[in-house]
Order: structure tokens, then C-alpha cells, then sequence
């Protein structure tokens, strides 16, 4: 039996508040544990959006009464909200900042709004930016420019691995994530294994996208400038996935780590490997304090099919269906309780803290 | 009568070799002169691109036989000619780099095509980029990392000319140019004042877009940002302009003195500004020679109306057609030689003198 700390997941959606058909708090950690996680950090893109004060409580407030592991939420940058952002730093996971998106409160398609955010965020707390491509570049010269450490989420492409790995030589303060969908899948592959058709078309759908093989293996041959493994946990149901205006976004939460151990059961990855990028970096990289009496007992010999019917997501799909992997969690223990065991969830709701509390 | 050093035009599209019905060596050069231009720089998006050395002597041994005035030429930065360019520097204006298009030789649009050129070009000769937004933001970062002077072409948006200003203040190594119509026209601008239907649409499309009354505020606050003046000269034709897929593109070189005069005479620059922006910087960003016994006589109260009809580019319009200017090219003086006075050049075909020689 492996032990491993407890992981962390610095990208999860929540879908609470607005899309509880989607994940709720309860939902969304006790897949978590169910996938060795003890701590995820969620994102403010939900509905209503983050923002604010009223909007932060908002998330907390369902989170202490509903989580079943530890949890921190993040606070969208918008046009206007730099001051109120960083007033409220000291109680969200960090600052996420859409830059390649344009809607409502977290809009921030001119360059010049990201200036105040910039200047004004504390530097002591994670700044995380949704940048792809040029628009990464671009983050990462306003983090050398201000000064401000920024982590860049789901890297997915050679030119971004290769960038952050000169822009780290050069000693610019950048850190970054990379998901299991961008490690394991490109836009080539056939996924899922649930025939043709529609669902096909809508189930691939992702930001960052699917990207080609030769980005694959730059991600690959690059694992050294990968900080973190985050899954961007994105639950859409099966229904939204399949309809004629499929939402982008993946569930991940119950595969990455059963994922990441078939890589390393092909000698493509170590064990040190996923400790430093799930336990040691995220905990640095986003100020988190550790978890006394808290480990995961994986066996990594088991090997099983991933089906969506034996998952916890409400979402009910997953785009790595059908595949064979080898390791298993079967214990959680957080903060000295066993929270998971044998695909039970054995703590309350509303155990979970706020990891800003 | 007032006396100005030999202008420099850094940004010129001469259209030789493969665009002459548009303008050549002769007329492009001669344009210049009666604009009060003395060295222009030539672009290398011709037909072919000048990309290799044949290339390169394909547009030099034209200039050589027709050029009037002073020029220099650029090399494109493709995808794999990053060692040829760099052995050919010394020989060219300098470097170009296409960062926001995506065609044929020039082709960069994978950022990791950059690299090899910011690795390798010379950092003594000057590398410009047409990068636009955040794409500019990324050739700034590139300029950083690799420790390489970049000059940053046609600057129109605000949030671009206040990153430049940040990225400055950092010490780094960016320089950059506007354009006469960035300057005076937004993209409501009325233009030209010939009728409607498709040719104001079409003859309004120019790279980078005209933008809005906020950006053109911005550029002129941030005057003392901008390094130079240039003014793209895009020669096409009016039937191309006024048809169904019209190219962007807009003459300049026999407008700008008198546009930036006239605002001299409106007080919102000063002689000085021009001088700075259209000689001292230019020769020193472009590393380029002396030109002894040479200057420019303007009368500076002569007022009259622009008028297509009254210009030497073959292009036969201009987007400031009927606007009413102060300040006229009477004479140039170049290299102790009248090349052009009262609107008729003195010089012969091939005065001209390539500045790399």
C-alpha cells in the first residue's frame, strides 16, 4: 500500500453557487477525496461570479456547511474591483484573472485593466491567470514588470512550456499547472469510447483545447518547468455536454491521480514526482498550511477500468471512460479522521475548513 | 523659412519588387523627398519577401538603380531563416518580424519560431515587430528575456502605448513608433471626404485598425513615450482600395511633416518634438550614417488643402484628402545636392545611397 500526503487540487469549479445541477460544495470534495485530494481551491467563475464581498461570502458560506474537505475560493479580477480584491486577499485561495475570456464582472479584455490588479494584490497571495498563448506572454511581462508572482493555469501548448521555462531562467517570478486531459489526450483523440455522433463533438470540447501530439510531448519533455498537476475540474452534465451548445470543460477530480500513477507504472513519472507537484509546490506556491494527520493509501497495483458509473461527480461522464489504469485510492485520512474508505465518504458535511481561516 | 536635418521615414512599404503599379524605388523615394524625407527603410512583405540573400539583392539592386533619396532594407523573419538573417544584418535596415500574421515565408505564428531570431540576430541592429495588443505585450517579454532590443511598429491603442511606457520604466530595451494617422484619425473619422458607398469603407482598412478618440487621447498624453514618427506608407491603388476585397493600407510619406507641422502650429507639439522623432531617434535606434550638407527648407506659414491630385505617389489618393494643413516642403538639400525644390527633384535615379554601404 503507497501513502501519499494529502493532494492538492489548485483548479476545481465548483459550480456552487448557480450550477448545483452541475457540483455542489458537497459534491465537488467528496469527489475530491474520493480522488486522494484533501484540498482544492475553487474557482469564481460561477453564477453569480465571485467578486466581491457579498459574492465571496456567498461561496463560503455553502462551503463551511457542505465541505467535506479542505477548501479555499478564489476572487475574479474584473474592470473595476482592484481595491475590493485585494481588501478581501487574506480570505480568498488568490486572485484568478480570465484574460482570455470577455464577460460581465470578471472582464478584462484591455490590457490596461490589468494594471491596477497588478499593482495593488498583495504579493504575499497567488495571482492564477486564465492566458493562452501571446496572452500568457503577455502575464507573464506584466509579472515582470510589477514584480508579482503569477501562476499560470492548464498550460497546454509547446510554446507556453517552452516560454514559462525561459522566462523562469530569466528569473521572472512565473509558476504554472498542467491538467491530466493535456498530458494524456490530444485533439486527436477518440474520446470517450461511447460512439459517435454528437456527443463526440461536444464531449471534446475544453479550454485551453485539446492541442497535437507535438505539444504533448513538450509538456512531457519538459516536466521539470511543471509545477503543478491541477485537473480544472469542469463538470458539465451529460445532457449539456451533448447538446447542440456543448459547454467546454472536463471533470477530473476521481482520474487525475489514477492517471498520473499508470504513468508512473510506465516509468514516465515518479512518485516524487506527483508528491512535489500536488503536495509540496501547490502548498508553497498558494500559502497553504498543512494538514496535520492527513495521508492517502492508494494500492498501486490495482488495476480497473475508469467508468463514469463508478464515479462521485454528479456530472456523469468522464473523457478517459473505458481506459485502463493502474492505482487505486481506498483511504483518505484528514486531520486524523478517515474521511474516505473503500468508496465511502465517512466525515459530515461541513468538516472541511477554509484553508484561509 | 524653416530649416529641419534630413527627416527618416523607419516604416515604408515601397512595393518593389512585385507591387510597382503601386509605387517603385523611384517613386517611392522621390515621395519621400517631396514629403521632406531623406532615408526611408523599406519593408520586406514585397512579392517575393525578402527573406535570403537573393532576395535581399533583388530589392537592393533596385533601389541602387532607382532610388532618390537614401534607403535601407529590411529582412522578414520566417520560420527557418533565422541563421540567414542573421548573416545578412549587416547588409540590411534591419530585421522585420510579423508577429500578428500569418503568411508564407514570414510565417510566425507559433511563438517558438521566435526564439531562434532573438537568439541569434545581431542585438547592434534593430529588430521590429509588427505585434499588435498582446501580441506586442509577448514581443516585449521576448525583448526581456533574451536581453535584445525590440522597436515596436505602428503603435494605435492605448493599452499598448501605456505597457510600453511600464515596460520602459523597467529598463526594458523597447523603443516604438506612431503613425500620422493613428494620431489624427479614429475609426470614425469621416474619410476621405470623396462621397460615399464602398470606397470609404474600403479605403478606411489599414493594419493596425483606426482606433478611438480614447487610444488617440493616450498616444498624444504619452507623447513623450513615442520614439519616433513613421507613417507606413501602403501605397494601393484606388481601384484596389475601392474594391470588393480591399487591401489595408494607407499612403503617408507627402503628409506627415505637414500634419505634425500644423500641429505645431495648433500647439500641440513643438519643432523640437519633430526633430527628436524624426531624425535624432530614428539615426540612433537604426544605427544610421550621417548625412552630411543635408537638410530640409519648410515654410511653415504656407497653408493650403491635400490634395490626392497634387501628390507624386502612383497610389493617386490619400486618406487626408481636403484637410487643411500649415507648413510646406519648399526645398531638400541632400548630401550638398538640391534633390527636390518646388516641386521638381534635381537628382537623378540612383542618387540615392543604401545606408549599409
Amino acid at each position: 500500500m503507497l501513502k501519499l500526503p494529502g493532494l492538492i487540487d489548485p483548479h476545481v469549479h465548483v459550480r456552487e453557487p448557480g450550477g448545483t445541477h452541475k457540483e455542489d460544495w458537497a459534491t465537488a470534495t467528496q469527489t475530491a477525496l474520493a480522488g486522494g485530494i484533501t484540498t482544492i481551491l475553487g474557482m469564481p467563475n460561477t453564477q453569480p461570479p465571485i467578486f466581491d464581498e457579498a459574492t465571496l461570502n456567498l461561496s463560503l458560506d455553502s462551503a463551511k456547511d457542505k465541505a467535506h474537505c479542505d477548501y479555499g475560493q478564489y476572487l475574479g479580477a474584473g474592470p473595476d474591483n482592484a481595491d475590493i480584491v485585494a481588501g478581501l486577499a487574506n480570505k480568498a485561495a488568490g486572485l484568478k484573472m480570465y484574460l482570455d475570456s470577455t464577460f460581465g464582472e470578471l472582464r478584462l479584455d484591455d490590457m490596461s485593466l490589468w494594471t491596477p490588479h497588478f499593482q495593488k494584490f498583495p504579493k504575499t497571495f497567488p495571482m492564477v491567470m486564465h492566458s493562452e498563448s501571446r496572452t500568457m506572454a503577455a502575464a507573464i511581462l506584466f509579472s515582470a514588470i510589477y514584480d508579482h508572482p503569477i501562476h499560470i493555469a492548464h498550460v497546454s501548448l509547446k510554446e507556453e512550456i517552452l516560454l514559462i521555462k525561459a522566462a523562469k531562467e530569466k528569473g521572472i517570478k512565473v509558476t504554472c499547472e498542467v491538467c491530466p486531459h493535456h498530458l494524456f489526450l490530444t485533439s486527436d483523440s477518440p474520446l470517450p469510447n461511447l460512439g459517435e455522433g454528437l456527443g463526440v463533438r461536444g464531449r471534446k470540447e475544453v479550454r485551453p483545447r485539446l492541442a497535437t501530439q507535438e505539444d504533448v510531448n513538450a509538456l512531457w519533455e519538459n516536466m521539470n518547468v511543471i509545477d503543478c498537476f491541477a485537473t480544472d475540474h469542469a463538470p458539465h452534465t451529460i445532457e449539456e455536454k451533448d447538446s447542440e451548445t456543448p459547454p467546454p470543460g472536463f471533470p477530473g477530480l476521481e482520474t487525475i491521480l489514477p492517471l498520473l500513477l499508470t504513468a508512473v507504472s510506465d516509468s514516465r513519472l515518479t512518485i516524487p514526482d506527483i508528491i512535489q507537484k500536488m503536495h509540496t509546490n501547490p502548498r508553497k506556491i498558494f500559502n497553504l498550511p498543512e494538514q496535520p494527520e492527513t495521508w492517502v493509501e492508494v494500492d498501486e497495483n490495482e488495476t480497473y477500468e475508469i467508468k463514469a458509473e463508478n464515479q462521485f461527480t454528479k456530472c456523469g461522464w468522464t473523457p478517459f471512460e473505458g481506459w485502463k489504469v493502474k492505482g487505486k485510492v481506498k483511504k483518505v485520512v484528514l486531520r486524523g479522521k478517515t474521511a474516505f474508505e473503500d468508496g465511502k465518504f465517512l466525515v459530515q458535511a461541513g468538516y472541511g475548513k477554509n484553508v484561509r481561516a
